[in-house]
């Protein structure tokens, strides 16, 4: 037998596999960073890239502004792959600049959609940059198509330009909030112009957007918190559901461009996206994280386990949480290779299925002859937990009972998240108990969306505590629009199946 | 003032910083991988290699022989950048193969340097890796120069060909064992032959090579056990201190060439290099790392600690051991940036100093307040200490006690891992109440050379249980030839001084 | 004195030195190629494309269309240095597709001008390339953007799509010819949509278009009649001046989208631009060039010369009817390094001086002390031709006798030739009598504007017989619109010095 | 019918189909550089290297001395490929330094095969590239192999250095002498140490070596004359044969280092390989071209004929010279395509005959109706004459009568050329009436040996006036040692069939 074809069907572990099939449109989880008034600012959204690297790996760019015109360096790869020496920050002069990391999205590999997005205008450039989705995009383009604009980029960032350019106001702001009026879904977006930088949040707030001061009078916006700590910077405020934060020469201005607002904070950033050591609105992600374990654990305990292990990296606080709350050892029972790249990042399936098997490895000394709680931040298409199970018991495990850090997922996002549509979700489709014999466990239990909402405990009065459920109880706080029809037609086939 | 030059004085934080700057010599700590009797065998190499990507990221290569000829492709980078595609292993024909990843020494970035290292002679072709380092090197070369011998390479690991090539014995076997009585050091050797596939250990057996079986007949030799993980074969014996291990299709033959053996592990890679979930000589790395902790809190205790944290990620399972010995919390206050490379891959100083800025966060939200028991697994020059210790104290930790896992490094290796000189290992010119001081620290402790060998607890009744002490007491296993000038010298300096 | 320095004032040896300072628009010199129902039409594409080649050497892509998508491949090089492999152009599937090479311009490395444009609208996906330079696009672009229109690239080519676009026409033909209303200047374009290949040439016919059919049934239209040859098509007809060509399944459609039509086919095609194999509007390019260099010698002979040489590549055919004529041996007195790229597609001027010194040498066996006649095709800064007079000279040549095979350039061209503003042509500036001086040569005469006429004799009873002379006399076909006040002024400039 | 598999089948055309296919050994046809003396001599190298590009375009190197080390970087390409910045250039410090352009042979790609070689020996480094075949090197290299030496390469480059080492003298020029005298075949060597510059020519003077002085007092070695040229040295000497040339800062040190030596100049150098602008012993190539055309004329005119065509590029001086001595017009109705390297760069089938048949092009308008005589200057399988003359009257040619401006190749090249070996000579298999049929030509002749040496007329004593004729009548100047075997059973092999 060949080893090749051996390893193909053997091990094949994915943290989480969020992949969107049907719903085949260029969804966005990406990274910004805007810097003001910094002497080589290029370099600061360089640094401040790195720390947001784990919102995308697809491409990334920076695009800075120097003596009236915008200088931009873009591309596919990492950051570091991106800019290799300092003379590619050095020719991004200016001390202003917004930078973007980007995730992969459909096989679209076109360098137009990696951003920032450079606008070359007769009354002067702008350069763009957007985390999120909308999701009645689909709508504005064919409309605007039809009265002649024309789109050069396949993803939805390019729809608040044109909206924008064709407001009739004079002020860029005012014409912007024109735009924010006609768009819906969650973002975020920053806009350099020679005068300002802006950054605008969703009247939702579904992705976080934080605002920083440098020691040297420099300001900084940026997606989490992580970033601001990575170059230097004092965290001063997170922007507001519906706010437009304009940061210019005369200082930071705020205000609401629509009273229509609700906080609705993706709760995946909380349970998966987000990086440990980032707060948003003031909740830092490794101590809900860990939080969430331990009321996982009272939930749903397992005391004749021997050892808690997590699955790397993004399950570990909840499993140090978990033991710490059940008396039970934390232990290092999986190791994951730092030299592969997240999933991801590989958009074919050859690609992929290499860099999956190289993932994950048990330590066969740690679990072996041990009955183990395996704690998960979720289960998309269960093949992964299945897997993991598998190789936990391949290298010795007496019991493999899994607890996940969060409810089922039993809904698509619409809001900028790359999760699976219904029909591939497990959850949707299979009760708890066929769920824990697919994927070979010999328990399983989820936490509850109340000890979710307890875990995170935003100060918001909000439904569900200013977060959104929408991936566990299908309440999306906006229309569907473009997207409402198929979602409806996947609803009913999973109640006939 | 600029941004940039406020990053650079800013944090500088290396886990380890290995560095050889007077003994100016390619040293080499590597990883091997060896195939024999599996289809594709390039394949299994190359899953293997992944596996051993944090023995090396300078470069990497796979040879391996079809129909009478060695094929090979080594490039610089990691696995993965030099192999891009399914095309560039099957081009890797035949059912036996030797892979190598390869550690940056110096700056000598000859392509030459990265291995396997092929031979094309007129009586067949031979490939060969190579993992350690000689101490008579230099003295063999020029002996040989003068009888007109021609090296190709500036690296060690030609030395042992030529020493073969001299040998006026018949058999391939029997040329090796005279060459290896002339060769002096820390060294595994794969040798990739028509007819066999050979592994071989230095006499004291610093650096690990394990022998395994795959699941359909086929065997490999690697560096590491998790490499055979990795690839499905399972354990079958650790290569023994002056033993040959020669695998064809008759089966695995052992021998001991030499009869003055005595095990001499390298402790290093126990305590920082080796992956923690493999095994050396039975002992796994991880609960190895864990112990030492435990015996490092009974040792050095630190009641007053509100957290204990590990420095990532080598330092994880000392830190956890520590935790779970003291009962204080084990928190995650510091994390690590997975997209930033080890430092050592960078090989300018400018590369070093962008890479290095980016490596650790502290988590503001874990460590604001609290009085912290920081483990890590070394201290070598003491500036990524100095800094690690200011990042935390800059998120608020109130106080920071430092515990070593090992004793202080005050000696250099000359066995293949890449130290400082005495010059740079700041234990070996300062007090640890000085180097305390030098790092900000509240306190400061090592781990005893008891604790460390009890915590690892070889099987064996060589002086240290088996392990090489060298770096901490300078005790060498063997006379150190070429370097023993220098050394003496820079003893001689620091007791002056 | 370092050797470095002194090359770099040596010889910088440049054929034809067109450079736009002032005027710093994106001028395009391109070659097109659109392939209709033809199997694997990427090939062909392909193929055509390196005929072209020595129209454009700073990019190149092309795009199919396949299944009602359309699929492209574009980047910065030569044709063989972007498509690579087989896959590269097997994974442009479809039966149809558009080329493009691109002439390196401005500074501005911008993947987005590298063509063929791609639009993905709502109602389907068109392709586009363009060849030329319209001279009222920046008045169009900015009544468009002050309607809201965003223009994604900085090259003119754009500026026709929004004006199809917008047209309140129902059918795309029809749209197009609305469009092409607004639009001055010289251009050939190809659309590729679904349902048909529609080339269209602007109304003076500047650039040329052909159409030719593969020997089973499919059609080619392209800048040249030598891409034709190369893949193996057969000529059926040039494109007339303000016409419009679409095939589709029913075969070719020709119609005339205005009446206001006049030939003025650029005279730099045929001096300079074209290759010598490829025929416009019947007439060969290497014929008219042979027959410009006997009316040459006839007009200015120089009985006393030895040998006529001429200046590789362009001139050697003038140079060899100018030998025939006067009856003196032809010989190949400057060989040009086949190994170094056109001048032009080095776009700073330290790769400039490289390159271009590397380009010419003289043969000294055969110039030493001879009585020269060097024909040239051009004189535009006159550097170039001060250089080659030197070098003859540097080898032994006892007289140069400089011969140029059109009259001088004294106008900078608007519809798309990248040559010099009118302070950089040396004979907008200085006497005959002066650049004989300036260029060490011991004389030198130019064609007559009649002898260039006859020469190229093309068919037509418009006024010059059909051709642009504008660069010799200033007549511009057509209003100048953006550029008009510019080059009046440069004018007034040159009056007064 | 698919276009791209028409194609494949149509036009293949090569102007000269060299490959060696039997005798499967890294046979050089290379170009050499040596400064001596010149402040940043890395750059005078490159220039000169761009000069002799044509001799090879698989790879090339430069290797500088700069303070007792030698400082290299050489690859795959051209030599604008491999140094592409100034940077490049100015990190090969150093007053001294060679320079090697290497030609495609084998589908060994290996980067030890580029040279300079570079060899780091304990008592200093030396430098050192080659040109030519050595027909005893297996043999030399079996011996050595036995006694311990070790090649790196496949190439016979090495060998030469190792009997040099091997060598008791003490002065490197008294090795190098010793190890002259071991070596047969043909060669030109240059080597760098840190006192002297060496250039060695083998005995029979195959390959040309040329010395030239620099303006400012440095020296320069080259392959060809028309590398001197192009950096600004003037002409001093050619390297005699057996002679051995040292330059150090005493000046210029000329020496025989054998008696047994007799003038045998590769006649193939004048006919096909060298650049028309380079002298070899006095002869310019051009003007040796030139004349056997004029010869070839009078040999076997071709009264009929229309016009004279040449297959570009190394035929036009021939067809030139026969149609001036013919009195027949000289056309140009082949056009190459500037854009595509010499078919030999591309060592795969299928890139092969991508490149090929883009290569040449026949103008129509030229030689439609037209009785031609093609000028070219080999015939070697026969393929390539067939195509272009299948091309011509495709294009509609009348008559196309083929002359040969050299005799027919019958023999194989053991001394550096990579001709065809014997089974794929046409001429070693047909008889001319065969060939004439097989190629589709009207009539075909052959320049006669007596000719080929009027025209070349080297002012030599020597048999063939000191060219070697081997290819065309057997008569080699040395032993074929390793070669013999083979040559005679190939002999055998024809005269049986």
């Amino acid at each position: 037998m060949s080893f090749e074809s051996e390893i193909i069907n053997g091990l094949d572990l994915i943290s989480a596999d969020f992949k969107n099939d049907i719903f085949d449109l260029p969804y966005e989880e990406c990274g910004l960073i805007g810097i003001w008034n910094q002497d080589q600012a290029s370099f600061a959204a360089y640094y401040g890239l790195h720390a947001l690297q784990h919102r995308g790996q697809e491409g990334a760019g920076i695009a800075s502004f120097h003596e009236g015109d915008i200088l931009a360096h873009r591309d596919f790869g990492l950051v570091n792959q991106i800019f290799q020496s300092r003379k590619d920050l050095e020719e991004l002069e200016g001390s202003s600049a917004i930078g973007h990391v980007r995730y992969a999205t459909s096989g679209l590999n076109d360098i137009n959609n990696i951003q920032p997005l450079v606008f070359h205008f007769h009354d002067g450039p702008i350069a763009m940059a957007h985390n999120g989705n909308l999701v009645n995009a689909q709508t504005l383009k064919e409309q605007m198509e039809k009265q002649g604009a024309i789109f050069m980029t396949t993803s939805d960032s390019e729809v608040i330009m044109h909206l924008i350019r064709r407001s009739p106001a004079r002020q860029f702001r005012d014409k912007l909030k024109e735009a924010l009026k006609e768009v819906v879904g969650g973002f975020t977006y920053l806009f350099l112009t020679e005068d300002e930088l802006v950054g605008v949040c969703d009247p939702n707030g579904f992705r976080p957007l934080i605002v920083g001061r440098m020691p040297d009078g420099g300001y900084v916006m940026a997606s989490e918190s992580c970033a601001l700590d990575q170059i230097g910077a004092s965290y001063v405020f997170d922007v507001e559901p519906g706010q437009m934060v304009s940061i210019n020469h005369e200082g930071i201005h705020k205000e609401y461009y629509t009273d229509n607002r609700q906080q609705a904070i993706c709760a995946m950033e909380f349970i998966y996206f987000a990086r440990p050591d980032s707060n948003i609105h003031g909740v830092n992600v490794h101590q809900a994280r860990k939080i969430s374990g331990k009321i996982l654990a009272k939930e749903h305990p397992c005391p004749q386990a021997d050892i808690v292990i997590g699955v790397p990296n993004s399950s570990l606080s909840a499993a140090s949480g978990y033991a710490e709350a059940a008396g039970i050892p934390y232990e290092m029972g999986l190791i994951k290779n730092q030299y592969i790249a997240r999933t991801f990042i590989q958009p074919t399936q050859e690609l992929r299925e290499r860099g999956v098997r190289m993932k994950l490895s048990a330590v066969r000394k740690v679990v072996e002859g041990k009955r183990i709680v395996m704690v998960d931040d979720s289960i998309v298409r269960g093949t992964t937990s299945k897997r993991i199970v598998a190789l936990l018991k391949a290298a010795g495990a007496k019991e493999v009972h899994v607890r996940i850090a969060a409810p089922p997922l039993k809904h698509p996002c619409f809001y900028g998240i790359d999760i699976s549509n219904t029909r591939d979700l497990i959850a949707a489709n299979h009760t708890q108990a066929e769920i824990c014999q697919i994927i070979g466990a010999d328990s399983l239990e989820y936490l509850s969306s109340e000890g979710l909402i307890e875990a995170i405990n935003l100060p918001s009065d909000a439904p569900y505590q200013g977060l959104c459920m929408a991936y566990f109880n299908g309440d999306y706080p906006t229309a569907l629009h473009d997207f409402e029809q198929e979602y409806l037609a996947e609803l009913e086939r999973i109640v006939k199946d």
